[in-house]
């Protein structure tokens, strides 16, 4: 007889466990135990379910204890909660949730794949009714669509701008519910930076939800919540998404070490600080990969890497943890959005000296069918030019892009490593200057200081200090819309009107998405202008990044139209 | 003043040599000739007017000679042909090829980017008919689709299986036309194997192109094409797409030295054997990343690399040129494909040792509507576990998959180093552990041994070999269609029957998609089972991998049934 290797969990990280344990040992006696009704359900789905994407909450289930079974001798137990650890007995305490009894289970190699917690705070006044709901399991979405048909509801309050709450609110909406979009924070998904997300905020307005943003909630009535600034917001249902903690109930009551934020304690193995059991998943404390840093990463990706390294380490296979970069995505209505590796935010709160390349090319040839403006900010050290971090939004191909990204930083990578960068192109797919080609020779003309720039969040203070600003676009654009006070000398003329441009102080130049403006930066830098800037993003960087507050705030706009095309 | 410089050819290299040196030098004079009508135009993006996608020819002209005046201070001159090189003078003759005068233009630098031409046979009979075509130009797609109107054309023969001819034909299929492709060799789109190219064979056939391989055009008629089989096939306008040839015309008369099939000779500086004479793009010699071969490689993505390091080489600018590795993509129908790096083929006829792992994942989370079988081959080196290269295709996003696989290539990445890849993930783009990972990790199984497998080419023999087969497979899957002679026991029955598979013979498993055969195989490898092989690609891959030649020479299938899902 092998090991006897008990799971406790059985989703993402607990299933991927068993299924590699068997796969290294046929003799192994595997268990794992499960509190909730399903194992191996697709937890990342479930905010799909709501618009009928996906139509059936039992479609989530992607394999049954049946089949664990016969499949792969595997004994999930549903409805069977592992309630304490017996370390010195290398034993686990077991409650039958549905008949209360418990009973003890033996093992050599212990597996904690708990997950983590919908964080409900107790100081919300109403946390507890009926009609507040979590969206962590396939009950937890079963009871939001059952509950919203059984009582006619027509207003749905979601908290939270993170991936689930938006996806919540995205299928929400979809589904025909006035949804509202509740977050404390000056931003929605902090995974990306302030600049990037204002052309998210953009769509979630268009598509009809209200986005309510440095606010939150203080209590939940029968027919409206209430937020700290007053306002109310009418919801007969409200969705809690405002992050999740991790689940150490156990590892608390064994004593085994916590970690980061009350995660659990791992090494490299995943073992935990007790060496016959391991941990994986979204309870552990993970490693930045930039820094070494301990930190916490939900994710689906590393837990299935995390389960199969520590199943690996208890059969001797070695495993080189190289920690988390942290690469996401997010379709929001029209809108996809993929990021990785450090922000700017992250890398100003590391001390990380870091410059950034902003663009906007398209993510096709221009002239093919479907091409589109695609948002792109790439992150890299300075003075090392090593890649740190890629954000990308945009109606096509965004998640190439940072996968892209993704790998070059896994690979440690620098911006002269991706000069030569071949990827494949067709004009269906790409450009021959792709993407990422592109904002790495932008990169390096940064860091090698080639020309300056201002970006994008600092035209407003540029506007309204009065700053000499050159519209290098053609007249008949500049006519349509501009921004204030700006003088338009399009690239076409500015040769023959040098004496229009002042050398005695700072001039910035933009046109629509900075190529222009870019050769004509160029050129007065060789043409002794020594104060140009060049303006991240151009047109289209202002108009995106200015448009949402504009229009919630009510505020002065700085450009005469916005243009987003 | 600045540098005098002068640029042949005004398309991809051409252009992107002369708007890097405007960019690096304000003062030069830069004078760019173009013997045909356009500059600047979109090559690659050509076959889409045919059916439409790009309505308009002219808007395949991306940037005109006024506009290259005026914003760049370019002296873009079409219908100027530069006839000839006179190095010790450091002139060119040009002729003006509308009025006949010639002139002498002088230069301090010269950039040779002339391109390629298209192969039209001299030994096909009729090859000079007014309806026989090529499809590198603007003129060239403008005279085919007027031609095809005024002459009420109904069928037409597109000669030539690469890229090209693959576009050209999907494209006149989508105008209306009977399409018939020609290919001399066995089969199309040589950068992708054999295996791989079968998938995209039966989505040609599925849409009503008739594909013909191992025969080739011998003489054009006004009404019919005749092969070299005897076989004629209707066609009242041929469209030749049988490869390019460098531009080699002025080089050799000037008496530069050229490299491999007459292509035009460079340094690692894109420096010709004048140093005050550059080339770059489809005309030139480049160097294969992998083995430092010399080759040639005719993709507008490297065109632009090598004009920018060209342009940066004149004005003192390193550049570390690290070679081709060839990554390309291509839509045929709802089919995309991409590839990148050596296919088996190229390694073999180079020597090198190499495995690959063949796997058919979703390309995002099964449950998702959309979810796709993707097709992914990954090449890697033996023992070293290098990646080599990768071949996708499937309907949907291949070409991340393959850019992924690009960039690592790029970075000298082995298996190893991309066991912890950590790529964006959600359900709407891709899955948990997606497709590179995935064939990340087969990859290191094959490489250490963990499993034994035959390739889904062999799957043949070993039916008609009467080889032992096993159906991993639920019995209704079986019942549906299956290997013929393939004993049926399902994963979830096989521990209950062990007696029945023999182990003083191989036996080869297989089920739907390989995963659960995998676990068979390395389960049955612990059981003291030795001779057991995994079939790659199981009875999606053989279904897709036999069909083609079944129905197109009448050839009785192995498979009861195909099941293409």
């Amino acid at each position: 007889m092998g090991k006897k290797v008990l799971i406790v969990g059985g989703v993402a990280g607990g299933a991927s466990v068993a299924a590699r344990v068997r796969r290294l040992d046929e003799s192994a006696e595997i268990v794992m135990f499960e509190r909730g009704p399903y194992v191996s359900f697709s937890n990342c789905c479930i905010p799909f379910h709501i618009s009928g994407d996906i139509e059936k909450s039992e479609s989530l289930v992607l394999m049954t204890p049946p089949e664990f079974d016969k499949q792969y001798n595997i004994d999930a137990r549903v409805y069977n909660e592992v309630v304490a650890i017996n370390k010195e007995e290398k034993t686990v305490s077991v409650k039958n949730v549905q008949t209360g009894e418990t009973y003890e289970e033996a093992y050599d190699v212990l597996f904690l794949a708990p997950g983590a917690n919908a964080v409900r705070p107790r100081s919300i006044a109403g946390i507890d009714s009926k009609h507040v709901f979590v969206m962590k399991t396939v009950p937890d979405v079963a009871a939001l669509t059952a509950y919203t048909k059984a009582n006619e509801v027509k207003d749905v309050a979601v908290v939270g701008g993170g991936y689930i709450g938006l996806e919540v609110a995205e299928n929400l909406k979809m589904a025909g519910y006035n949804v509202s979009l509740i977050e404390a924070q000056d931003q929605i998904m902090a995974p990306l930076d302030y600049d990037m997300v204002q052309i998210i905020n953009r769509e979630i307005m268009k598509n009809g939800v209200d986005l309510i943003l440095k606010d939150s909630v203080q209590a939940i009535g029968s027919d409206e919540v209430t937020l700290a600034s007053g306002r109310t917001v009418k919801a007969q249902a409200v969705v809690m998404a405002i992050g999740v903690s991790p689940e150490n109930a156990l590892a608390k009551q064994a004593g085994l070490e916590l970690g980061v934020a009350g995660s659990i304690k791992v090494n490299h193995h995943y073992q935990t600080s007790n060496p016959h059991i391991y941990a994986v998943g979204d309870a552990i404390e993970t490693t930045c990969f930039f820094t070494g840093q301990k930190t916490q990463l939900t994710l689906a990706g590393p837990a299935q890497r995390q389960a199969r390294a520590a199943a690996d380490h208890v059969y001797g296979r070695t495993y080189l943890n190289t920690g988390v970069i942290g690469s996401s995505s997010v379709k929001m209505f029209g809108l996809n959005s993929a990021n990785t590796g450090l922000n700017e935010k992250q890398c100003q709160a590391r001390g990380i000296a870091y410059d950034f390349a902003y663009i906007i090319p398209k993510d096709k040839v221009s002239i093919m069918p479907g091409a589109e403006n695609l948002f792109f900010k790439l992150i890299f050290a300075v003075p090392s030019g090593k890649i740190l971090g890629a954000q990308a939004v945009g109606r096509g191909n965004v998640d190439k892009r940072i996968d892209v990204i993704a790998t070059a930083i896994m690979l440690n990578a620098n911006l002269e490593d991706l000069k030569e960068l071949e990827l494949t192109y067709s004009p269906h797919f790409s450009t021959a200057k792709d993407v990422v080609n592109h904002a790495v020779l932008v990169g390096l003309n940064i860091l090698n200081g080639e020309f300056k720039k201002v970006p994008v969040t600092k035209v407003r203070e540029l506007v309204e200090s009065g700053a000499m600003i050159i519209d290098a676009r053609e007249e008949h654009e500049h006519k349509k819309s501009h921004v204030k006070g700006a003088v338009n000398i399009p690239l076409s003329q500015f040769r023959g009107r040098l004496d229009e441009i002042p050398k005695d102080q700072p001039v910035y130049v933009h046109c629509r998405s900075s190529q222009r403006s870019y050769n004509m930066v160029r050129a007065l830098g060789q043409l002794g202008f020594e104060n140009i800037y060049n303006i991240d993003g151009s047109f289209l960087g202002i108009s995106e990044y200015e448009y949402f507050n504009d229009v919630t705030l009510n505020r002065d706009p700085i450009v005469t139209e916005y243009n987003f095309n």
